[in-house]
């Protein structure tokens, strides 16, 4: 698409600091899941997502929404990136604080805004279906008061991730949402799957400037106002001091609990697109193509015998020979190598903590 | 002990042109087994082994056979190692040519000359020993015409080494040796087990120059007059060019077969001392220390859960977290990583094989 041809009102903030530390030991906490080529295709996760977002939205107008000791990563893996577009948490925070933040500084940059927020560290296969899908959302807000997200039509009772409910009764392709509902138990994921109106919550959102930040005022007053207050020196040479100063006074609360669960006017679009949140290695595993023997190979070159199962990762070309292993994560880096049964694979963030305690932070 | 104390005439010849491939992926053609540091001591195998041999025979008179490509290794490991006792082998030959090429330099430079010929990669556990056990060698080999040899007292039916026959009769140190058999089959070695005059051949031999020379002129006479011709230019600048066009020359044969088998005046020393040839992975386990579920590690940081009786090594300091394996090998290094059953430690010169087939020549 042509650069021309992009609606300068369009926006995305980019979600790009969080850690993802159930991919350990790639993603660690001085170079996180997003940052790292994942799926051995050439392009890191969050390459994929900007490129995926510039399809339809002009580059320059994608923000970048990350903690200070990424920014260099941001600048390396997005040369086209410029200072104004990479905001910086001072501080961890949930989402709300971030969000709220920087669609203040994108109202003051366009007061017609409508932008996206979305995750880097996610994959998405259809990329056309994707863009049809934001840009059918773009055109709603433009001229509705809404905020907006992407369902994913769940596949099994995942107890992993929340739920979104829409009116059962709605025949159009934008659908008022009832609720929000965090991670059920198993019989619960159960009945939203047989209800067939429910949709798993993948974190994107879309609406506009104008219209997030009146949700803001209306439902987290303080938090608003917290940010409010700095609306003059955004996007000026104030701006740092003022959220070095402020930032850390925020609630750590989620956009979901802050705006999404509290508001009327909320729509989903049931995505058409096929999405997996690469939350794990498992599902990591079930996207990547496998060998002869189901084995998922990435990077390496594997001569595996009576090894099935098993998701295999490691620096480029290494040579990886495996004889006799089942459904397993293998996976190396320079300082840590990791060799655990997939059917633990939650427990790899107790072994983190088990390895930070027995030989030092920095492996982390 | 004090450089003054020792005899002038000891010399020591240190086989170091092997490769050890058993020992893949660590060992490789590039860089064999005998310049690694496989028991994670701090000095590789042929340190050990030099310095072991440095308590009895002056330094200078300790010379090292090997291979062109290991020239460099063995100044840096050996610093005190001069041109003058580095003796390469232009072409890959079995163990008899290079012992009588050797040899002859020996003589030319010291008609008096006792030597030890010795494998540099082997492990041996009370030097003090193996010292006293050279010393009476070398006292009997001064006097007389004799071929000796150092032989382990075998602990089980070893399938893999040679077994020398003695005199059952005999009750001195010194034994007078019957015969050298080669690797038997599991029947046969527990027969010479049973008969109790048996040791395992650790390739450890002790004689005179002059001795040995006459051995093989007697036994080997192609393979004397071949060597002999060069005498005069042994130890000179023209010894390289003679060297260079005649090795290639050389029958492919073992000093085992061209000397041993062949002579009468064949002795044997048990060794008072305990040995271990490190020629497999699990060979290198037993000889290590264990942690509480019985995994032998080297270099590595491990955190192991359900796993025991492995064969853990990495570069140093490697985090190493497993999960559920049993008996195996775990090897890791830059460009290769091996889990491999310990059961199935033989095959692992085959996976050597495939891994070259597949991947190409310099994995090997």
């Amino acid at each position: 698409m042509n650069m021309k041809s992009k609606n300068k009102n369009y926006y995305a903030i980019l979600m790009a600091g969080g850690v993802g530390s159930r991919f350990w030991p790639v993603s660690t906490q001085d170079f996180p899941k997003q940052f790292h080529d994942m799926l051995g295709t050439g392009e890191t996760l969050i390459q994929k997502t900007f490129n995926r977002l510039a399809n339809l939205i002009p580059e320059e107008n994608i923000f970048i929404l990350t903690n200070e000791r990424y920014n260099d990563l941001v600048f390396e893996q997005l040369p086209s990136v410029t200072e104004r577009q990479v905001v910086l948490e001072p501080a961890m925070r949930n989402t709300a604080p971030c969000i709220l933040y920087a669609s203040l500084k994108i109202q003051k940059e366009n007061e017609a805004a409508v932008m996206i927020v979305a995750p880097s560290d996610h994959w998405i296969e259809d990329e056309t279906a994707f863009s049809d899908n934001v840009k059918t959302a773009f055109d709603y807000c433009e001229s509705n008061d809404a905020l907006m997200t992407l369902g994913i039509k769940p596949t099994f009772p995942n107890t992993g991730y929340g739920y979104i409910e829409y009116d059962k009764a709605s025949t159009t392709e934008i659908k008022s949402v009832n609720q929000f509902r965090e991670k059920p138990n198993y019989d619960t994921a159960k009945s939203f799957i047989d209800q067939g109106n429910f949709l798993w919550n993948a974190g994107i959102f879309m609406w506009s400037a104008k219209t997030v930040i009146s949700a803001f005022k209306n439902n987290q007053p303080e938090l608003f106002k917290l940010f409010e207050n700095g609306f003059s020196v955004y996007n000026t040479e104030f701006e740092e001091d003022f959220i070095k100063e402020n930032y850390p006074k925020a609630d750590n609360i989620s956009v979901d609990y802050a705006l999404m669960e509290k508001s009327e006017n909320v729509f989903v679009i049931p995505a058409t697109f096929d999405w997996n949140d690469l939350g794990t290695w498992g599902s990591l595993y079930d996207k990547l193509d496998k060998d002869d023997a189901e084995n998922a190979i990435v990077n390496s070159k594997v001569l595996a015998e009576d090894a099935s199962g098993n998701m295999i990762r490691s620096r480029k070309d290494k040579i990886v020979v495996v004889d006799g292993l089942k459904d397993y994560i293998i996976v190396d880096k320079d300082e840590v190598l990791l060799i655990f049964p997939k059917s633990k694979e939650q427990g790899i963030k107790q072994v983190l903590q088990n390895v930070k305690a027995n030989f030092g932070e920095e492996y982390g």
